[in-house]
């Protein structure tokens, strides 16, 4: 069985979002910086642009997740933001399960399909592992993480942490309540505009 | 003139310390575990203890923060909470001021000077940059460097980001208001238990 695993780009205040993320603006005010420096780079100091060694660093680190996953468990409040604005073809071309307490019909968008799950996140990620095989299940966005993270179910967060400060928006990390958790850095892969870190949950 | 710097220890979800730091506990609930990690190591999945070479890294990397500061200026809050704890020999060895709205004699302690500063975090700076000379200054803690950097004045951030979520207590960036602000990563110095960020703030 594959891991299950968080993989999210985080200002380096903690950030996933700008602030009033919504339908109208998914990744909130000032957010798509985010992934502005991951994608497009950013010129340095000197004004030059980003070497295209350092995109395809990146590019490498998000093929890779791609590659790895083989189902993924969202909230229901990232899946109606974001339905336009993925269209006909959503990215992930895996099972997808959606986590919420409205029942929907299952969609099929291109190589994506969206079942929607009411019975909790341990059946949700049941079923995601089932059809994921060997390969990792992702979970996301912050508040399914954090439900995945509190109930010990989580084996690894891969943060893209990007040297921005958003100063306000959606944090990755709370609501975790008192007792702390343990990681291991397992992984560091450092390019010019975010620095890929790898964690496995000690327990 | 040098520059004018945080260097603070930081949990993956933010945090400088743990929750009710105070007199009594300086660190915080848990909080202490940021300085293990860095100061003693961590025995990995294996059980294993960590290698003496991880432990030097990580030396090198505060040794290099201490020989490059010439001044600090620390908050009253921190000054008053870790007072007692430094003794007669506090570990900073340059001048310190301490910005606060109740005057106090200067006080000295073996090669520590605490001049307190009442005419704010401008005159604080110059004052320290003054004695600094060609080496940085070091600010601190969350609530000193959140003014530093909202009014301009911060050039470098280093974060000795620690792999635990603490859960709860003082979080490094917060009330940063609205504005985004753009860092660019100069430096990652990678160590088990640790890894050493270092960024310059885009102006």
């Amino acid at each position: 069985m594959g891991k299950v695993v968080v993989d999210l780009s985080m200002s380096l205040d903690g950030f996933i979002t700008g602030p009033n993320d919504g339908i109208e603006m998914p990744l909130g005010e000032g957010g798509e910086r985010l992934h502005d420096r991951i994608f497009r780079g950013k010129p340095d100091r000197s004004g030059s642009s980003p070497r295209q060694s350092a995109i395809d660093v990146n590019r490498a680190v998000l093929d890779e997740a791609f590659e790895t996953t083989g189902a993924i468990v969202m909230g229901r409040r990232l899946f109606d933001i974001e339905e336009k604005p993925w269209g006909d073809e959503p990215p992930f071309q895996v099972p997808v399960f959606v986590l919420t307490h409205r029942p929907r019909e299952i969609i099929k968008k291109g190589k994506t399909t969206f079942t929607f799950v009411t019975d909790g996140i341990e059946r949700a990620l049941e079923r995601a592992q089932a059809v994921a095989g060997d390969k990792d299940v992702s979970v996301s966005a912050a508040n399914v993480a954090q439900q995945y993270l509190q109930a010990g179910l989580l084996d690894e967060i891969q943060i893209h942490l990007v040297p921005i400060l958003l100063g306000q928006g959606r944090r990755l990390f709370e609501h975790l309540g008192t007792e702390s958790i343990e990681l291991e850095n397992t992984r560091v892969v450092e390019a010019p505009g975010v620095t890929h870190l790898r964690f496995c949950i000690m327990r």
